[in-house]
């Protein structure tokens, strides 16, 4: 087998064997077949895109290029939740301990990465003394004890996955369907779970603009998770505008409690629950989608969701008093007003916009290994629809020091649109994709 | 400016700009851009193609990166001869002594490189003591005294070019019209002629494989030609099988005497004449390309492109005893004959497999560096359209010992087809393009 044959082939429409994608994959992760080559293929499949056998056979062989692994000593079947990244995106810290709640194992291990905010580990890290670095035996057994479990990653899974991506970033081949599915199935499939709920965002905040387009990913990922007799189901979330107020890490934990006490903004209590109902329903917790929101619905009513996140952080040696007066996470040392320059309806805010300003403020990554500043970030007080009045305040921007704040704080203020007429709230959950 | 968006541009269908594309020409050349972005770029071309605008900037960026030779020392219009390379082409060393009978100023520096047998310069030097190697001052004194000089390439023309070429190579990024016209004329426009003779071939020995494809090449490039203020005339010729008899350095210099004698066959005549009547006319020798045509066939029948020819071998301290007796250029120590496995005419001669027979042999190289095998190489006695019994010879194949020989004559033997029709002689001039 030749890479330039492999390349020429895919270049002039043909569709790549298993053996020739597998050729690819691990000699490229090998460090044989040199980076040019790996891109100029990337870029023909841009053009070309891939068959669905292609896209199986990518997403298998990234899959097994590291460590895969073997959830199996932990009993009950166990669901993970995957969201294709978004502004303001706590819904992990909701939808687990709610799924939780209802029985569900939830054996979740997240990333850290670079974004506007940190990762979900680091966001649980803000909770004075929350552990993130389990063993895997501490991991277990927790899992076993309450059903619920959030450790960062270990051990190195899909490392083919990784260099892929890295190249694609700077070659300009992220665009493609089939790259972006296998890229996160890859993922997923490696970390062992029994079922998945994809959360896939679409609009202006998100990798996908139009509900089309994340629909057609949705299903594509719905598809990969079936050839490897997984279930799955996809939830098309809107990502227009950041999802719920709080944008950041300590501020995004206490949003979250709030939400688990029942306090919580609309659209991120509403796409938390159709996270964990349906989370329930492949967990056999429910017997219908319908049924698993309704209950989770329940679990935020009764109380039964936040003692699970309170058990949570106690088992990870965490300071469970946080749930109680989320301001013990600390407060950044600087912050200001963006306030509204005219009288109206808030009828956009750029979730990039804000996520970029977010980071700035330190609480996101610039480079990998940059430590994230948890008590940074940004806290809308508007969201889109709602009226104001000129000189209302639409958001707080918190920083370590002064410039850090001016800067995001003039950034964010570019994110808000105003007009002058009455704008309908949007949608958070556009569809539910079953296969 | 920035790779990323430069490849993204190109990859949506945008047009880079002149600045753009020296970006990328020059940051690659220094290092700068890396590889992988390189050949992405190169593959988002592949499928985009350029504009007009695009080949000419990239021609342009690539002829500036390296020397760009003034030939304006030597007095007259310089005319040159490019060949988009064949199987057993010795024009050069056939159109340019015609060209140099008729008062054309052909001063030439050709290459080593890769290829099927030796360039034009590892020919000639199958000569005994011709010297490729002439300094500035005795290069331009020879053209001036006697209207013809042929030596190796000086300087770094085109680094640009070389990296970029290589690149593509090795990542499937060869076939684009619009890449190979830039290369091509890029390197032409460094050599620093006035006017240009593009000899593109097409058939199944060569690149192009239509005479369309061939065509659209051919204008393209005198399209960069006039862009340049150069006068530039194309001839599409065949190259469905090899060019003349001989394969090799030592028979090919053998055969272009014969020709010169008027005595060579009928193809390699036909065609070389039409190249140097085409040069006569560029260099204002002729007022038609006609008359061109008419009167390079007289130089050879009355003997004053031999004449020229010897001239030149003595003024490159060559042996000129060689045209009264090609046999001192020397025999390789083996040969085996290639014979007809049944009766009927000659339906095709596969150039390329003879081609590849002929590196075989010794005749080419496989990688730059390799020393060349002047007296190896490959004798047709047959074309297509003779007509053949079985056991007939149809070629001899020389190298210098059995293994190379009995290996190459089973590859060669493979590059005949037999029919029991009888076959027209193909045409070797198909087309004449000016724009």
């Amino acid at each position: 087998m030749n890479m330039v044959d492999i390349i020429m082939k895919k270049r002039d429409g043909g569709e790549l064997t298993d053996e020739e994608i597998r050729y690819f994959v691990n000699g490229f992760t090998a460090g044989v077949i040199p980076d040019y080559q790996a891109s100029a293929l990337l870029m023909a499949i841009v053009f070309r895109n891939m068959t669905r056998r292609e896209i199986f056979s990518l997403t298998a062989a990234m899959r097994d290029s590291g460590d895969v692994l073997d959830l199996s000593f932990i009993p009950g079947k166990k669901v993970d939740k995957h969201s294709s990244g978004g502004v303001g995106d706590k819904t992990t810290l909701i939808a687990a301990p709610v799924a939780a709640a209802l029985g569900v194992s939830v054996a979740k291990m997240s990333g850290r990465g670079l974004g506007f905010t940190g990762g979900t580990v680091d966001k649980l890290e803000a909770i004075p003394g929350f552990r993130t670095n389990l063993s895997e035996e501490q991991f277990s057994t927790q899992v076993r004890e309450i059903g619920l479990a959030i450790t960062g990653q270990t051990g190195s899974i899909t490392p083919a996955d990784k260099k892929i991506y890295a190249l694609r970033d700077v070659t300009g081949t992220v665009e493609s369907m089939g790259l972006i599915a296998s890229s996160i199935m890859s993922k997923k499939l490696a970390a062992g779970t029994d079922a998945i709920v994809l959360d896939v965002k679409c609009g202006r905040g998100a990798f996908m603009k139009s509900a089309s387009s994340a629909r057609v990913l949705a299903q594509l990922m719905c598809q990969i998770a079936r050839e490897n007799k997984k279930d799955a189901v996809a939830v098309i979330s809107g990502m227009d505008q950041p999802l719920g107020l709080a944008v950041g890490n300590s501020i995004e934990v206490a949003e979250a409690i709030d939400t688990l006490k029942g306090k919580g903004p609309e659209d991120i209590t509403k796409l938390s629950v159709t996270v964990a109902g349906i989370m329930a329903y492949l967990g056999d917790k429910a017997d219908s989608i319908e049924e698993g929101i309704d209950r989770a619905m329940g679990t935020i009513e009764n109380g039964s969701a936040l003692s699970k996140f309170r058990q949570m952080i106690l088992y990870q040696n965490g300071d469970d008093s946080v749930v109680d007066d989320p301001t013990l996470m600390g407060i950044a040392a600087s912050s200001a007003n963006v306030r509204a320059g005219r009288s109206g309806y808030i009828s956009y805010i750029d979730a990039l916009k804000i996520g970029n300003a977010s980071r700035h403020t330190g609480a996101g990554r610039e480079e990998i290994g940059d430590a994230v500043d948890p008590t940074a970030g940004i806290l809308l007080k508007k969201k889109v629809g709602d009226k104001v009045e000129k000189g209302d305040v639409l958001a707080v921007v918190y920083a370590a020091d002064q410039d850090k704040v001016k800067s995001a704080a003039q950034e964010a203020a570019g994110a808000f649109g105003i007009s002058d007429h009455e704008q309908a709230k949007p949608e958070i959950v556009k569809d539910i994709i079953t296969l």
